[in-house]
């Protein structure tokens, strides 16, 4: 899974039908070390409820159709959790302020 | 899924019968906070009716056959969205223009 | 899909038992823009009869496996369609001599 | 397969309920030549009992599901193997101390 | 598929049940014109009793799962063919020595 900030949505009132009601997040791919944006993005469905500014991770490929909400649908891309910490030898290089 | 601006069409007579009668969509992947074109196409299904100069979204590999167009064809990417605006951090990036 | 030129073919007498009887293409992907070569490569079924020199696109992944000749087998790279015309803008960037 | 090395674990309340006791792993990928890390991170679920400085591969897509624990998981990275030794040329690069 | 040489295995005797018995490879990536390694290395499953040195090409994703060998299997690039011969507009870039 690939680790990314919600940075915003997108909006689109003509899709294909199954995707309708799904919540679409804009998402920038992060480096979990320096937590600095790639200027990378994908457009996943929201699987979790992750507001703008989260740090999450998102399933790809035929794994993103793996959860509840995206059974059958055309998603490549799903946020499947929001993170609370990221831990890399030992120490933090992110946690979610309270 | 990936954004992209539909910036011509692939005409192709002889192909995978399965593939007959399907509109095919020169895409050109996008930065949606600058809006400007990568320089990086891809061949995609139109699954919506996207027309040239639009700004869509598509899905990949085995998701791109999960629409009511495209089940079992030999289709990697389907576009399955018209995008109407892009928000990022409180701002549109992007909107349509009516 | 991909855009690419048939730029020579694979031999491979050892292989996989399904992969008996396939053409194996050596595709170059190209920009369909300037028609330039990428200079990147891959071996790709052949499901259309496509020539050396020919621009044809193929599919990637599960949907390389979605055409009558390579239903089960281990491809994960099928040309599917011989290009005609490549079209940007209202402008043709390719059109295959007759 | 791709090798990498565990560097560190994410910690994710809130997320897809199939995931839950899923121990999420932060893999660094690395060239087993030099056996440096290539500053490019991944989130894979563990399948193996991985620690913190061991090198591993990971199985991608729906591979990464075809395992016991992973089976209908929204998981698209699942580490497969822990690494004894990789050998090149007749010499190993990386040889896991006892 | 992709063109690779096999330049040395992987050992690694913790692993997924369903592995046990697989023959690891490590492969690096190569330019089918100039036949030189790319520095990029996968590990893969051996399909074809490939040695080293060899030239191969490999599938991936799922599709690397549609061998006898591999069907079930959480491998994600497995070696379905040992080249005998790449050509490439008329002339060989590569032929297997006896």
């Amino acid at each position: 899974m690939i680790l990314a900030r919600v940075v915003g949505t997108v909006v689109a009132s003509h899709k294909e039908p199954k995707m309708e009601g799904m919540r679409l997040l804009l998402l920038e791919k992060l480096d979990p070390i320096t937590m600095n944006g790639k200027n990378d993005f994908v457009v996943s469905v929201d699987c979790v409820g992750a507001g703008t500014g989260e740090v999450v991770f998102y399933a790809t490929g035929s794994s993103a159709r793996c959860t509840k909400q995206t059974e059958g649908l055309p998603s490549d891309a799903s946020v499947i959790a929001i993170v609370d910490a990221i831990e890399k030898d030992g120490a933090f290089t992110y946690r979610k302020s309270q």
